[in-house]
């Protein structure tokens, strides 16, 4: 590691910010690490887990003297903690967020922060359907993709040093631009959850199938959008309400392909859906190639094999 | 383990056949154990691997004699299987079938059989997304349902029999009648299919987001979806085309909860969101309290912790 960040400061200490304290000691770092959460009960348990060298009560203590604020809350909280933060901010300190949309949060966070620190928006794409400060392990980030979204204006040296701090702590890094981060992340991330989300609320409100049996049949492929659909709902309201635009429209044409399907189904096209499945089969391949999941049956769950 | 079947015949020797055998040798059975599959890549794959006695060129040669006949097949091929082997058909036979619906599958096999002989339909809801002799394992069952599908006539010693040998593979066994069975299973596992390969078609489709993006980037919950729609081609074309009415009816309810959930999105309604998708995260805890998935942050896959 080149150099590093001396004092850290966490913004929320859910299971994105445990996970950073962890791969950070990990990565044997020796920074002072600060943190604060909203509620009480979280900062005592993130006390009572060690994760930072201090917890304070006061979001301001938190951030005084810190090289590096990662502000680790919903999307929909990002602008209010910056507005709190930017008068206690060290000259010259690097802000960055993990939030999962960039060009909201870049609108909401930019405009509060005083002149001399150096935003850099960042989103590591890692993550469990887990949350809080217990949720966090050391190597949620290993060999995930973390994307910073600065753009023309930002220091260089910031984005260089931040970039370093999350490759420490096992991520590869890569820059993109604020939209087009929207975009892709709605493809491989927003819509999929929307998605599961909306199964699950079907199959939970379907009278004539009880619970008993959804749940005890779920091993034929729902168990899987349950998992997803078991995410944080105050992240996730806050992701859908601030990619508002990209959201409404890749249901569309999430709809759109249902329907040619739903149509195939209706008239009686085997070749229509045999041709599209084996399309899809061919996705995992390149995904297990890229070294982005397992190969494992059932992912290798433990309870399968 | 009661009362066994001396001689055991599977039709079709992909992923379930192949953990049959598995299974049944882990299970201490003595049973001749026969095989025949349509392609001689397969047939010869099963004789490398040894999971049949005798693997025969013949399908009529390879039911013979055979106590229990389980038809391995994808959906779309069980009434001319059934047609095929009628006449070979040992009296007293139990013939069973590992179809994902049951009704088209009562309705394209039980008129082909002899009278002689017991059919009892039933369906392991068991699987992963790989296929072929080489994809099955022993456990596959362990822990998972069996549902069968016998109607008021059919033998209750015949349906008693092969209840004992599905829990001697290690399922839990229960019956159900076949249109609820089929309506049941759309909601826990065709609709979810056909969502997930709705969803990754999307993704493959799209023109401002790369490949490598859409592959890079999989892991923020894409790759849930892929592992579902990388399942066997011809097995869920055949699922969608034999149970078409309860996907049709199951997407209809499907397409009107997304088209709720993007009207929240569209107007801001962040109450409704996060109701909803709290609502949700207790289904899936109550799927980890029934055993039916593992506890462990993402399925506990290898590649993240």
């Amino acid at each position: 590691m080149s150099q590093q960040f001396e004092h850290v400061a966490l913004i929320g200490l859910g299971l994105i910010a445990s996970s950073i304290s962890h791969a950070m000691r990990r990565a044997g770092m020796t920074s002072r690490i600060t943190g604060y959460a909203r509620t009480a009960a979280t900062r005592g348990k993130a006390r009572e887990l060690g994760l930072c060298d201090k917890v304070y009560d006061s979001i301001t203590d938190t951030v005084r003297g810190a090289d590096l604020v990662i502000l680790a809350v919903p999307v929909g909280a990002m602008g209010a903690v910056a507005k709190e933060i930017a008068p206690f901010l060290k000259k010259g300190a690097v802000i960055t967020d993990v939030g999962s949309v960039k060009r909201a949060v870049i609108e909401a966070v930019g405009p509060e922060l005083p002149k001399n620190v150096h935003f850099v928006p960042g989103h590591p794409l890692a993550g469990t359907e887990k949350s809080g400060p217990d949720a966090g392990f050391a190597s949620l980030f290993d060999n995930r993709w973390c994307l910073l979204t600065p753009d023309k204006n930002t220091n260089r040296a910031a984005v260089q040093k931040l970039r370093e701090f999350w490759e420490a702590l096992g991520a590869n890094v890569d820059e993109m631009e604020p939209d087009h981060h929207d975009l892709v992340l709605m493809v491989t991330s927003h819509a999929p959850h929307l998605i599961a989300y909306t199964m699950v609320g079907v199959a939970d409100d379907l009278q004539r199938v009880t619970n008993t049996e959804v749940i005890n049949y779920s091993a034929a492929g729902f168990r899987d959008f349950t998992r997803i659909a078991a995410s944080d709902p105050t992240m996730w309201r806050d992701v859908f309400l601030n990619n508002k635009d990209a959201t409404l429209e890749i249901l569309g044409r999430f709809t759109e392909e249902l329907f040619s399907l739903q149509r195939a189904i209706r008239i009686g096209d085997g070749d229509f859906l045999f041709d599209y499945f084996t399309r899809t089969r061919a996705v995992r391949r390149s995904i297990i190639e890229a070294g982005q999941d397992t190969d494992e049956a059932n992912f290798g769950r433990g309870s399968d094999k």
